[in-house]
């Protein structure tokens, strides 16, 4: 539980007991207990909409595992498609309750067709109720937050060079003749890779000595970490203050030289969010390429490294990063190809013969078919999401959010082409991207193909989703072991620790995924909807846990991801419509075929509507919420403090020295306070 | 030259001489001398964007039918794919200049390969530097224009409904609480529909009055309007005032109905154009599909009678006239199968064996194939613009020039549907919606119907280009015939003189498709560019002429019809490629039809950048350019009596009686005062 650990709610040397290790199940009641508010209060908006997915999964499955269950399963049960080879029930008998088991022509399959309609509306309901809400929280949440310096504060990047004047001037000229009333200040890009680098350098050797040191005078150190320090290196101390200090000089040359290494950005900062609004909406000089403005992100949120400033560049990353992740996307099935090969055992003798005598053990087999195929996907998946985060950041993206928010989107398509597309394709054939090139036959293929993998997809919930994600969430097994692993190595147990962030970019997808199965199969195969329902069950509880104890809010998007969760959504709705237009052809019901075609055209016109209805409000704040802050700001006594602040809160952290927290707190030896000129 | 007779620059009474009837060159020079400052000082910059299609036209043609004539034709010529049937040399002589007579797998294709390279990065230059002299033509413009009512004013849609308070006290009471410093006033739309159709119809009364009085009294008009106006009936008069009396006072007693008939929708004016801009640009009311803001058009330019004032209904309409829009095009196709069979003889017979005799007489088979089907092409076309416009002016949009525009768009689409793919494809096969299912073919299959095509098209740029359009807009023969038709059967003759405005909507789309057809038959079948070339210098000529003297501008959309002719090169140029694809992997060279398939991904790309180059400054005007206008005018003394005027600026002309132009032009009798209350 890091973030109680870091808020000292938890005692830190707190006895080791055993007990403590032992499952309890007080913390379903502890989770289950707050409320809402408590949790905005607590975590933020971004926790709320996240939490919001799991109500939004649990009402749809709800519904779904009610219409599937109760209506549908003992239709697919009652037909006998397939009963003509009862030899093989075992195998079978999961088919038996899907679609495929219902008679070709059947009357029955308008019991599905009316499912489908009504399962659609019901979403699209669910979808509207969610959007409306959460936009309506969005409001409140503005409303109800302090003044922060990314509502006053603009980014302006591609700022043009002129030959007789800097950036910074440039900026400063144009802002206070054109909005002399409510220009405030504003603080310029720099370009601080090479000081970044120097700094994180000096501050590691200082912190290496500041442990060297403590391990040298306050023993006591020891029992406290209870770590196995005592395999550290002896280096000489006085030659590694030398060495530290050198690297002191350096960071001060390079700060000095900092100065001169501006970039054509800049964050300027307004007295009022309506004229920052403005800024930011209206165009402001006469090339849209220049002057770009964008709304700011909050200090924190800002990723320095990759700030690309300028439109042409950023543009052209634009390009090549999205070239770059449909290369990966489309490719990487050979690796689900190999896996799904796995599963089919045949085609796993077929491809290596040698096997042959291994595969036809019996718990091999079964080791194979069952658990190998999930696991190996799910680890190379894993893989996955830090090397989206990398193409976002390419991307030129200036927040940490935005970046999380683009690689989300990344992931949600990668997940789906790649665990869903691959495995339901390549079991059926493998010319995978080809038949997307001739539209007409993709619901014939797709109505073969997907029904098959029904029983591939539930125990992919079972074992991706309910034992996999949670335990190792909730007992934060892997990051345990690492910092174990890292206390032996580096004896640097005694590091602050590090309360992590919820990872929505990698987490969000994966929730989808379970929406998409969910939806996908829902006249399929209605089998699969209790797994999914339970994963939303266990799901809500676990994350409200996690959001409780865990994670702490890196940034704050104001429910910026739930656009993704209705657009994941909608596409789920859209690819069964597909699948159904394709299997009620293939079950010759050619009327229900037809009948089904408005249907993704009435789930795009709503999609459309509420993008309309909804969206807006999601980019930015209507201007009646910024003018009322605005005056609630005017009488309230302690903005002027706040505008004080605000002209320093752009700044590089590598540049502004005295404000790092992290090093600033702890300064309390004097070597820190010289070395942090 | 309407505009010229109206503006009184011809001398009306001017004596009828034969030589005028004569041809003259006297206006080409005329129309030569001109600069494009006068053209921009006389018609407005819409006019200027017109003539710059045909300057951009004439560049890329002059470049095409360089590269065209001296290097493909030759290389076509000199193949001999097609030299085996030697006997049927006259039909094949076209041909044998085309693509297709380059032997398959020829090196000589290589040179072609080079050209489309060549021809695209040419045409894109010429596209980027005109895009960008429009753009800062239009800023000139902006800067150079005179205080305007729309440039100060929003179109708010969408008011809710509040029980305690009208729409009208909303808006009030919004925008003076928000706005308080630079509000200046607001009207509101009424629903008019009924008083508009009075109005008209007490006019037309009123006007014919006037004419039956004017025949009694001044017999001098006679001999001044020179028609037949002896053959009009003889009503009494008496009984004629008494009618008009009693529609006079329906009008009136309709005009104070009108006040409570209030529209959720209101034309607010401010002080300052940045403001202006702000309320347009940020989003204003929570709800995004409430409070709907955009630009006001020009008072003269508002559209009343389809006032759709609701998102709702306004977005509904929106889907319902993009689905009509869809069925039209396509299904528009089956006239144009039959003029193709016109041209294909063997079909016409098969189809309709009973012409068998008729059309194997020379004279008839050659007018049938050689005018026949461009005539009737023509003649359907005609009909399709005045249901565009009625299509897009269902769609809700405010402005004639936005129903122009609109219009514009949908009928270049349309055109190149129904005029390029359907006499291509149902030439080869009439199958024509479903092969754009199945992309992977579409290159296959327009690189065999597409050159296969080329005579005919030679033959509708003369019979359409060259003679049609410039003989008939030059000598508006139809609009003569049709006012010495209506002179006789209804005595009207005495009607002032309507001057004509650039049917934007009906040219732009007939000149775009001149430029496809160079672009697509660049590399198939040059010989098609000096036909191409010379229609763009008569176009040229002819034009300039018509914006001088025939049309006098209706509107100003500052030079937003170029986004138009933008797109529609760019996707000539794609079609260009595809086609290209197909050809090269039809000669059996494959290696270039892959190594063309990099072109479309880059113009496309090239595409996008221009977009976020231009686009913006093509949808409103910088920050930069309203605030320096709005300090202009703050030194301007003639502002505050704007102002004065910009209050009742936005009245439905149908509601401020005094204010409508044309009949208070002519109020010197008794009775029209009394009747304009």
């Amino acid at each position: 539980m890091p973030r109680l650990v870091a808020e000292e709610k938890v005692e830190h040397e707190e006895e080791f007991r055993v007990g403590r290790l032992l499952p309890s199940f007080e913390w379903i009641k502890k989770a289950w207990r707050p409320s809402e508010d408590d949790l905005l209060s607590y975590s933020g908006l971004d926790a709320v909409v996240f939490m919001r997915i799991f109500t939004f999964g649990l009402r749809v499955f709800r519904f779904a595992v009610i219409v599937g269950i109760l209506i549908l399963l003992p239709f697919n049960y009652a037909g006998n498609q397939l009963s003509i080879d009862f030899s093989d029930l075992p195998n079978k008998s999961l088919e038996s309750f899907s679609i495929s088991n219902v008679d070709d022509g059947s009357n029955r399959l308008w019991i599905h067709f009316c499912a489908i309609y009504i399962f659609t509306a019901v979403v699209c309901y669910l979808l509207y109720i969610e959007f409306d809400y959460i936009a309506s929280k969005r409001i409140a949440f503005f409303y109800s937050s302090k003044p922060k310096p990314d509502q006053f504060t603009v980014l302006v990047r591609s700022i043009p060079i002129t030959p007789e004047r800097s950036f910074s001037e440039s900026v400063e000229s144009y802002f206070s003749e054109y909005y002399p009333s409510s220009y405030l200040s504003h603080s310029m890009v720099r370009r601080t890779g090479k000081l970044r680098g120097l700094v994180n350098k000096a501050d590691k050797a200082y912190k290496k000595l500041v442990h060297l040191k403590s391990k040298n005078d306050e023993q006591q150190r020891y029992t406290r970490s209870g770590c196995l320090g005592l395999c550290g290196r002896r280096i000489d101390l006085e030659e590694y203050e030398k060495s530290l200090e050198d690297m002191e000089h350096n960071v001060m040359t390079e700060r000095s030289a900092i100065v001169g290494k501006e970039v054509a950005a800049a964050f300027v900062s307004f007295k009022s969010r309506l004229t920052a609004a403005t800024v930011i909406h209206v165009q402001q000089r006469l090339k849209p390429t220049e002057w770009v403005t964008e709304q700011a992100p909050d200090p924190q949120d800002i990723y320095w490294p990759f700030f690309s400033s300028l439109f042409f560049t950023k543009w052209l990353s634009n390009i090549a990063v999205i070239v770059a992740w449909i290369c990966i996307t489309l490719l990487f099935f050979i690796p689900v190809a190999f896996v799904q090969g796995l599963a089919n055992l045949d085609q796993l003798e077929r491809w290596f013969p040698f096997l042959k005598g291994l595969v036809e053990m019996k718990v091999v087999s079964q080791v194979v078919t069952g658990y190998l195929p999930s696991l190996v996907l799910d680890l190379v998946q894993s893989l996955v999401p830090p090397v989206m985060i990398l193409l976002s950041s390419i991307q030129g993206y200036i927040a940490f959010s935005k970046i999380e928010k683009s690689a989300c989107i990344k992931l949600l398509w990668f997940t789906i082409w790649n665990v869903f597309f691959a495995n339901v394709l390549s079991g059926t054939a493998l010319y995978n991207a080809e038949i997307f090139l001739e539209p007409k036959n993709v619901p014939a293929i797709l109505a073969v193909a997907v029904p098959g993998q029904a029983s591939f997809f539930i125990s992919y919930v079972v074992t991706s989703g309910w034992t996999k994600i949670f335990s190792a969430k909730l007992f934060r097994l892997k990051p345990l072991i690492w910092s174990y692993v890292k206390g032996i190595l580096c004896c640097n147990s005694d590091e602050e620790h590090e309360v992590p962030s919820n990872p929505y970019h990698s987490e969000i997808p994966k929730i989808l995924f379970f929406i998409l199965l969910g939806i996908t199969y829902f006249f399929l195969a209605p089998l699969i909807l209790p797994f999914v329902l339970v994963y939303f069950c266990f799901g809500y509880i676990v994350y409200r846990n996690q959001l409780f104890n865990v994670y702490k809010p890196k940034f704050e998007t104001g429910g910026k991801f739930w656009t993704v969760v209705h657009d994941a959504t909608i596409f789920a709705l859209i690819l069964m419509h597909i699948i159904a237009i394709g299997i009620f052809g293939l079950k010759k019901v050619p009327i229900a075929s037809s009948a089904t075609i408005p249907l993704p055209i009435l789930t795009l016109i709503f999609n459309s509507y509420c993008r309309r209805r909804f969206l807006p409000s999601f980019r930015g704040y209507p201007a009646e919420c910024l003018i009322n802050k605005d005056r609630m700001d005017e009488n309230d006594p302690s903005t002027s403090s706040f505008f004080d602040e605000l002209g320093t809160a752009y700044r590089d952290p590598a540049v502004k020295s005295r404000r790092d927290s992290r090093r600033s707190e702890s300064s309390d030896s004097p070597l820190l306070d010289r070395y942090n000129v």
